[in-house]
């Protein structure tokens, strides 16, 4: 049916979706499982966890050393803490909510209270598009979902390793990443978490945009650091967490588990062990610098007991999601958790199931910070090009429906239902005509017209549509503006930072 | 790799998904959206709507007789109602809760009060699979998808015109798929609405399997009618409506909102006339029978109004049931709506993203009766059997969710915080050992192994699965026991209505 024009006509309806505001005020409450004294429960097993088994601070003295003096029990590289202590700490000083700072001010945003947003997944090997396959990602290919990122306005954060840039020497990735995220991009980021240095780098790069006093004063990078559950903090993210720590810069810690390896094979035993984590994790970021942005992170997927595989969209997942927003409450601290997770290793129906069931389990929960809201195929190993804006999609739709119901007298419409008698229709009354414009929430991405319609346009399946989308939005984009001095410095400083490392290796 | 065998291994692998438990008995609770304040609003919109504009009862004397008896002011068809009279009709009589019965007495569903259940989609004239593509629905269809879904332990209705047979004669087909449902499966069904002597002769085919008696004192069946909204009963709705009433069995009346066209376009205002509709139905049902079973019921699809095409997956649609179950339980009767809707033409990721989000918002709102709970594709007009089966798979995660946190000793898992140190894995814990085979929820058909081994196994997409899984279904099918006295009975019966039928046209 009119091969190149129809397809034109087509496209030229892919309107990036999303209102572009820089994150959700969330106008609807949450969802919670426990009553507060279930919710006491899992807090005193976590605590009791912490004050018998301990957590393991490996191969970083100056860790240990930290706890030595503020009074806890250190024993080799275990460290155990009296019930009740981290809690302590942290609610001294750990912000309830606070502000990280995108280059574009109005790209801002507000991270805790009733508040969400939606951050692209981080740290995939692979890319995959329905042209060419899963194949290993580049650093084209992390310029590239950068680029359509910072189009879609129903995604707030630039994120961090968006795609692992693997042609790229190890040692130079952070930076090359920081750059993209610093000038293809206007909206806020993640720094590197994999070195001391890196992390170091991060900080010095961001401080080039932002000036040293304001990064000092301010937030302007969010980094995760994974414990090794159980119970371990390992030195290189003991060394990132410093870092941003000192540096006033956010720091979630994010226990990383695969249900019944990394913790027992029940939720409520997982989220004890989490809340340990956390616990501690934060305990230390709030005695390193008292006050710095400190952000409660989950990662959780129950494995098949039979296969030892991940799996997403789970009844489990849900629950854990919903608990972890009212253990975070409770503590004080925004929630991070994860979005659009998939096993699937195409964007085919069980992509969207799963991934619609975790993003909404989690928008639902209330969580504060949604990574992984985009793009995740094959449990985290691959982000999808056409999975990117059919995630973005849904995203756009829970922004809409935070919004909550409009009580307005316009809303109301009585003068609809003064005009219009029963068995008639409304498309022409005043009311409608007046706001038919913005009346109701239009999917960039699916096809709801008619069966005949959509089979003289081409009988498209929604990841063709996504082919053509992404397409569109990297042919459209142009990068935001940034002064010439800014891009300059970050050069000169990739380049001397390269020719240091080089020098080492 | 080893096509045939690797498939028939693959095959084996399907279990139906769900625990087989005749319904849901939820642990957890519901997404309210609006304060009491509000709800208030929008029912006091609704008494305005019922004593203002009224409502049209077309073509009924009888019903407008009912209404004038209990001294409603009707003028020609337009009946107007006192604010307040309905709800007050409706709450000295409607039950709260009630049971509907099924042949097989374990799998008689409670309705009503923290009980959800799923039911199949209702009503496509078209069906779809992977191999034959869309056509017209036939009564093997009809038959075949009956058979799916009582083998699925996951939904716990076999639902009324799973699809259209439209190879059968339209004045005898209701005496078909009744008899499918009383003999095909044993879960509970539901009657035909489409003309007031086709209700009758399903309440006659149930009492032959129920007994006279039990049926007047016990609901056996459940019945949708259709407001033509806005503000409108037709007497073909109101024939069937009488009908069940008259026998005590349950109707549903449910206003069939294409929101935009039907009502105004805004959620505040068809909530308003929705629980006008509802008002004025439930209310005529407690008239006739005061005590009969009575059923909030929505439908709603926000179109577009730049292609007049039904949309799902929506934010609106996600805000409405939310608000729905809460002007349900402010009335005192089950909430009975919609679950897993789309306007894709194919099980792609569309079919997916917004399936997904219509029934993890009606399960989440909190809705008892969800209909259309699998087989939905192209905005109801068809029913695709790999869907069905998808659908199916996400019913059951939502069962599993319901059941809440287990926070039971053996769940807290204390042994195994003390059998694993940190750094270690809980695998071989004693802990795991007891409790693996039943943690943990798993897809009945999700693949989520590795790519290497997806990959080897034929790279498929969860549709190829599915086409898989209702085959097996299918072909292991065993219908449920059933005396030979009434299989005959209900031979009888229909060949005798057949003989009456024939003769009329």
């Amino acid at each position: 049916m009119g091969g190149r024009r129809a397809k034109k006509d087509r496209l030229r309806t892919f309107d990036a979706p999303g209102t572009g505001s820089p994150y959700i005020k969330r106008n609807v409450g949450k969802f919670s499982l426990l009553d507060e004294e279930s919710l006491e429960l899992i807090e005193s097993n976590a605590d009791r966890i912490l004050a018998e088994v301990g957590m393991d601070f490996r191969d970083d003295p100056e860790t240990l050393q930290i706890f030595r003096d503020a009074g806890c029990d250190v024993r080799g590289e275990r460290v155990r803490f009296d019930p009740g202590f981290c809690r302590h700490i942290i609610t001294q000083s750990a912000p309830r909510t606070f502000v990280q700072h995108a280059r574009n001010p109005s790209k801002s945003v507000m991270i805790g209270g009733n508040n969400s947003l939606f951050c692209p997944s981080f740290g995939p090997p692979f890319v995959h598009d329905m042209d060419r396959g899963r194949r290993y990602a580049t650093y084209e290919d992390f310029e590239n979902l950068t680029r359509i990122h910072y189009m879609l306005n129903s995604i707030h954060h630039s994120g961090g390793v968006v795609c692992e840039p693997v042609d790229l020497p190890v040692h130079v990735r952070h930076l090359y990443m920081a750059k993209a995220h610093l000038t293809l991009t206007d909206k806020p980021f993640m720094g590197a978490v994999t070195a001391q240095d890196r992390a170091e780098d991060t900080v010095a790069m961001v401080k080039l945009a932002f000036g040293d006093q304001f990064v000092d004063e301010n937030c302007c990078l969010y980094s995760v650091v994974n414990t090794n559950a159980p119970l371990v903090l390992d030195a290189t993210m003991l060394h990132a967490l410093k870092v941003y720590a000192r540096a006033n810069q956010a720091v979630v810690v994010s226990p990383f588990i695969l249900g019944g390896a990394m913790s027992p094979v029940t939720v409520a035993a997982t989220l004890a062990q989490v809340l340990a984590e956390v616990l501690a994790g934060l305990c230390l970021i709030q005695l390193i610098r008292p006050g710095a942005p400190a952000v409660f992170g989950t990662f959780f997927s129950p494995i098949s007991l039979q296969s030892g595989a991940t799996t997403f969209g789970t009844p489990e997942g849900m629950q854990f999601q919903m608990c972890a927003r009212s253990l975070a409450d409770r503590l004080g601290v925004p929630l991070h958790s994860v979005g659009a997770l998939t096993a699937s290793k195409v964007p085919d129906a069980q992509a969207a199931y799963e991934s619609s069931t975790q993003l909404l389990g989690s928008f639902l929960a209330g969580t504060h910070f949604i990574i992984h809201a985009t793009g995740c195929l094959e449990s985290l190993l691959t982000t999808g090009y056409e999975k990117v804006v059919m995630d973005a999609d849904r995203c756009a739709m829970l922004e809409a429906f935070a919004k909550n119901v409009d009580l307005s007298i316009e809303a109301q419409a009585w003068d609809a239902f003064l005009e219009v008698q029963p068995g008639e229709h409304f498309l022409e009354s005043n009311h409608t005509r007046r706001n038919f414009e913005t009346a109701f929430f239009q999917s960039a991405i699916s096809d709801s017209r008619s069966f005949e319609q959509w089979e003289a346009d081409g009988s498209t399946w929604q990841h063709q549509r996504a082919n053509e989308m992404w397409k569109k939005l990297l042919a459209e984009y142009q990068p935001p503006s940034i002064g010439k001095d800014l891009l300059e410095a970050i050069d000169d400083f990739i380049k001397r930072k390269e020719q240091q490392i080089n020098k080492l290796f």
